[in-house]
């Protein structure tokens, strides 16, 4: 029996998101037992938890086949399960991110706390919005639970067991050091420099969405450690390099198909590597003028992406990712040269990475 | 070999602390790692969560001590292993419940808040709140984390484990299911009454608080799951008693002797079965007027008590903390009939009560 690689990988996303609707259905029906407001949050919040890409679980799942292509069923139903946790992880860190951010949507739409506001009876705006925003903190920390409940129970030997924790519990460290750290560059506490900044995107980022899931592969597959330590490594260059693109496209792209706000970051005055970049150059006075009013309008931030791409910021970052990718391709090679991973895994990360420069466009 | 049971105890707490301390040591070791502004949210976290009276941890202990008097050392391990992550995840719901309740001081002093809002660089009072919040958002993530990997990794059989951490999520959805409620029935989305308030309390102070230390010693001394269930009931409503008790104080007690801010509950407007019952009598217009109002006055506060008192909420509350210790005495002595637990283990319990009368004065 012959079964195409893509009809395989698309059958295993389809169960991912039936376990994560059952589970939803599962947490709507129990929470009824505490009263219909409660009852509605759960229900608000699976609308918004489904309607993912996931990103994260098609990344195990992709490589745990790659590095254990002759695993009959049971590993694969343990990789599902784990693939299901890393989307309500990355759910929990969404919302306390949203939060904290004072975020109100998300690709053009209303998020989880927008829509809540919205529906609000409060009678002021500040009213509404605590309401949302504690309900969004309260929801993390059931969805942040639940992810790590899941980790606990995993049905894989008990060592096994105990490094997923290790790792799930190093990697909720990681990416709160580097939310930190981003809140303490936004509040100006720590002081803006690209090395700072990509650390950060690397804590804050690439741990929990490239290098748990490809270490989590590694583990579910039986992969030696220095396996998964090359696959944190690749995780690291992979998800800074996704960060890197996904600034660019906030900036420099074509803002009618990749979906996100038009010079949200702009607006925000988020520290990127863009921006950090520009502190150094003679170009950031006139920059530093209009960046992060709320009000910017089109005029101005067309204006102020001409400046970034003028002194170098854009041709920087390209760079930049170019230097993550290059790191990717010889971490692989020299891991599938010694025997650590095979070629078809190698291969397998390499698809992702393709599929990532193909966001570019 | 005789040790005085008092001494026993004090040892065991000092172990919690000390446990606790070293947990924290390391945690501060380890986020230098991640820059000086982690690692100063770590130590600032670590002064205050090192202060709390282990109310908690004490309660597993004297129980499980009372349930398996003898047991040699390990147990004991285990049990004081689980009363430092009942201490975490204590102080993760109050990091969090003080962010959504807007509060920058306990008992007097600055909480965690209010001290890293005191010490920032923020350009305006706004700014250093949002930057102590985001942090406390944070640090309440990683302690919840903390906590639940800590019973994930408990040295005790497997099943027992199981049973802990279904324990542990189930108590996690219901103080928060409490506390969603608290937040909506300060906004007015759900309306106040009796029922409603008392139901909130138990979920949200009584099952964590409570219960889950009861059951946790129950599980650790391997007693029957029908055994477990009597203190579960037991907890909800020794919690209960002790949340009847904390809001009785804040309004009706000496503030120059009970530690709490005098009149705090009445100038937040918060929804106590007081408040509740009071709700219900024709006092409540003249009540309402000024409850709620953050600048009451001391003269007017005084007042608010003197109706409090006249219209009969003080002596329903204290009836209702009567009914419910009448409930504890009927559910162990009914246990201890039916040998489901020792006599020993009721009176300890019954001491747990009779020190929460003892605060009433």
């Amino acid at each position: 029996m012959t079964v195409a690689p893509t009809a395989i990988r698309e059958e295993m996303i389809t169960r991912v998101e039936e376990v994560l609707r059952q589970r939803f259905a599962l947490h709507c029906e129990n929470a009824e037992t505490y009263g219909a407001e409660f009852a509605a949050l759960w229900r608000a919040t699976a609308d918004h938890a489904l309607g993912g890409k996931l990103v994260r679980p098609r990344l195990l799942l992709d490589i745990h086949r790659a590095l254990a292509p002759d695993m009959g069923a049971e590993p694969s139903i343990a990789a599902v399960d784990i693939a299901t946790h890393l989307e309500l992880l990355h759910y929990a860190f969404l919302l306390h991110d949203d939060v904290i951010d004072g975020d109100l949507t998300r690709r053009k739409r209303p998020n989880l706390i927008g829509e809540l506001a919205a529906a609000s009876p409060g009678s002021t705006e500040e009213d509404s919005l605590h309401w949302a925003r504690s309900s969004a903190i309260l929801m993390g920390d059931l969805l942040l639970s639940a992810a790590i409940m899941g980790f606990a129970r995993a049905d894989v030997p008990a060592h096994a067991r105990g490094r997923l924790l290790d790792l799930v519990e190093r990697t909720i460290l990681e990416t709160v050091a580097g939310e930190h750290t981003d809140v303490a560059l936004s509040h100006g506490i720590i002081a803006s420099d690209v090395d700072t900044v990509l650390t950060m995107s690397v804590y804050k980022t690439a741990t929990y969405s490239f290098s748990l899931p490809l270490r989590a592969a590694a583990l579910l597959a039986g992969s030696s450690v220095s396996a998964e330590e090359t696959l944190h490594a690749v995780g690291r260059h992979l998800g800074l390099a996704y960060q890197l693109q996904d600034d660019l496209l906030c900036v420099f792209g074509d803002h009618r198909t990749h979906g996100k706000d038009a010079f949200s970051d702009l607006r925000e005055g988020k520290e990127t590597a863009i921006i950090a970049f520009a502190r150094s150059t003679s170009a950031w006075p006139r920059i530093e003028r209009r960046f992060g009013s709320a009000d910017l309008s089109l005029n101005d931030a067309t204006e102020i992406r001409d400046l970034l791409r003028e002194c170098g910021a854009e041709r920087f970052v390209v760079g930049l990712i170019g230097d993550q990718l290059d790191a990717v391709y010889a971490l692989l090679s020299e891991a599938e040269l010694a025997g650590e991973i095979s070629a078809d895994a190698a291969r397998s990360i390499l698809v992702s990475a393709s599929r990532l420069e193909g966001r570019q466009s």
